[in-house]
C-alpha cells in the first residue's frame, strides 16, 4: 500500500477526492510531520515557514515523490533531493495568473501616476492634470524569463499593444538571447524580471545594467529580490538615471521600516503581494496535485517537475 | 480661396504641415476668434471652456466644416450647427487608447486592492496579505457602450481571459441588445459605462439597476457622470450592496472637497484624468485634421462625423 504524508492545510481539498486503498497520514504540526514523514513514499510537506519543510524532508527516507504549493523551493537541501533520486513536482504557475495581471497593473500605474491619483483622493483634491502621461501602445517592454508567468506577461502586454522582447536561450524572432540583451538594453521602455532564482540571476542587474537603461525605463521585479543588485538600484532611483521600479520583491523581506526604497518617490514596494492577490491557489494545487498522483499510480510521469539539480 | 479660422494651440502641429494656397487665420485669444470667425469656412475653435468655444461658433456665419479636439461636444448650440448644415469632425478616439488603457488598470486595482498598498508604503508597512484577492481571468464584464474606446477595452480584457458582453442594437453572439442587459445584470462582475452622453444614456444607472448587480460587483464610469444616478451610487456603496465603483467621470466636476464619494473605501475617484493620461492628443488631432483638410479640398468625406442630431 502507498503511504502519502500530507499537511492537513491542503485536507479539505484533497481527502474527499482520494482514491479508495491509500494510506494516508495527515499532520497539522512540525511533530507530527517528523513522525510520519519516515514512512511517506509521497509527501506534502508544506509549511509557512522554510525550516520544518526542511527538516521534515531530511526525515522523509523513503520519499519517492515531494509535492509543494510553491514554485521557489531553492531553500531545500538540493543534495538530498539528488542523493535520494526524489522527483518534486512545484507550484510554478499555480499563481502565474495573478502575478501576470500583477505585473501589467504595476506597469498601467507607473504610466499613469496612479499612486498620485490616489493620495489626492485621499486628500479630497481634484487634480486637473494626470501625474502620468504614458501609454502602454506603442512602448517596448524586454522580458527576461520566460517560464509559466513570463508565458501569462507577454500576450497581456501584446494586446496593450506593447513590443515585447523575449530573452531565450534559443533564439528566433523577437527574441534575444541571453549574451544579446545587455547590449540592447537602451532600447526598451520596460525591463521585466521573472526570472528563476539561480547563481545565474543572481544580481544579474547591476550598475553597468542600470546605467544602459533609458533614463526613463520602468524596472519591474517579480522574480527575487537578489536579481538586483539592490544598493545600486537605490542609487539609480535617487540619481533619476532610470524612470522607477516597481518591485514586487525585495532584500530583506519583510523591508525593514526605515529602508530608503519606501520613501524614493520612484520606487513602488508591493510586498510580494502579487502571488497571493488570488483566492484559487489552494483550489488549483489540490487539483494539480490530485492529477499527479493518478498519473503516479499509473507509473505515468508528473508534472511540473522541479530540478533539484537547477534549483528551478 | 478658402478661409480657415484655427486655434493657436494647435498651431506649432499644423501651420508647417498646411497646403499652399490657402487663407489661414490664428488666433489666440476670444476677442480674436470672433474677429475672424464670420470669414471662416473651415474653423477650429477650441478654447478650455466651453463658453467662447459656444460664441465662436454662433459668430461663423459662413462655416462650413467645424473641427474640434474634443469628443463630448454636446455642450455646442446643435440648432445653430443644424440650421447652417455645417459637417463638424469631433476627436472621437483621440485619446480612446489611453481611456481603455485607465479602464483596465482601474479594473486591475480594485481585484488586487493596490489603493491599500500604496497607503501602507505611505505608512513603511509591509503587508503579510493581498488587500485585494481576485483575479481579471475567469471573471465577466458587461461592456455598455461599444464606440471608439469600447472597441479597445474590449480585447485588452480579453487578453486577460475575461468573459467580455457587449450591448449593441445589431445583437448578435455575447451582445445584448439593450433591452436585454438589464435583465442580466446579476450575473457581471464588472459593468463598464463607455457611453456616450446622450438623453437616453442620462441616469441609465439608477438605483434598480444598481440593486440588481451582484454585491461584489464594480462598476466602473469612464462616460460621463450624468449616466449614473449619483444619489443611488452613494447609498448603494454605503449599503455595500454593490463592491465598488471607478469613477473617472462625476456629477459635477470637480466634486465638491466634502462630497461623500470621497472619503467612501469603496469608491475610486479618478477625476476625468483617463484621457489626459497620455502625451499624443495634440499630435493625432492635428495629424487627423491634415488628413481630413486634403479630403475637404478634393471635396471627399471627412470623418469622424459628429452629428448634431444625435450629439454624439
Amino acid at each position: 500500500m502507498t503511504t502519502l504524508a500530507l499537511s492537513a492545510l491542503i485536507r479539505p481539498m484533497v481527502e474527499p477526492r482520494l482514491p479508495d486503498g491509500l494510506d494516508v497520514h495527515w499532520f497539522a504540526s512540525r511533530e507530527e510531520a517528523l513522525e510520519v514523514a519516515p514512512l511517506a513514499e509521497i509527501g506534502w510537506f508544506d509549511f509557512n515557514e522554510k525550516e520544518p519543510m526542511i527538516e521534515t524532508l531530511r526525515a522523509a527516507t523513503k520519499l519517492k515523490w515531494l509535492n509543494s504549493i510553491y514554485a521557489g523551493l531553492d531553500f531545500l537541501p538540493m543534495d538530498v533531493l539528488i542523493e535520494r533520486g526524489i522527483t518534486v513536482t512545484n507550484g510554478a504557475g499555480i499563481n502565474a495568473i495573478t502575478i501576470a495581471e500583477y505585473v501589467v497593473m504595476g506597469m498601467l500605474n507607473i504610466a499613469k501616476g496612479y499612486r498620485e491619483v490616489v493620495r489626492a483622493q485621499d486628500r479630497h483634491e481634484w487634480l486637473m492634470d494626470s501625474p502620468g502621461k504614458r501609454e502602454l501602445a506603442g512602448s517596448k517592454a524586454l522580458l527576461l524569463g520566460y517560464g509559466a508567468i513570463g508565458k501569462l506577461i507577454k500576450p497581456r502586454l501584446e494586446a496593450f499593444d506593447v513590443d515585447v522582447t523575449v530573452v531565450r536561450r534559443s533564439g528566433g524572432e523577437g527574441v534575444l538571447t541571453p549574451d544579446e540583451w545587455r547590449g540592447k538594453l537602451g532600447e526598451f521602455d520596460w525591463v521585466i524580471l521573472a526570472v528563476p532564482a539561480t547563481p545565474e540571476t543572481d544580481g544579474m542587474i547591476g550598475a553597468s545594467e542600470l546605467a544602459a537603461m533609458k533614463s526613463d525605463a520602468v524596472l519591474v521585479n517579480i522574480a527575487r529580490g537578489a536579481v538586483i543588485d539592490q544598493p545600486a538600484l537605490v542609487e539609480a532611483l535617487e540619481a533619476k538615471s532610470i524612470g522607477s521600479a516597481f518591485l514586487d520583491v525585495t532584500t530583506p523581506e519583510p523591508l525593514p521600516e526605515d529602508h530608503r526604497l519606501w520613501s524614493l518617490e520612484n520606487a513602488h514596494i508591493t510586498m510580494h503581494l502579487s502571488g497571493r492577490a488570488q483566492d484559487k491557489m489552494f483550489k488549483r494545487s489540490a487539483d494539480r496535485f490530485l492529477e499527479n498522483l493518478d498519473h503516479y499510480l499509473k507509473g505515468e510521469p508528473v508534472s511540473p517537475v522541479f530540478d533539484p539539480k537547477l534549483g528551478y
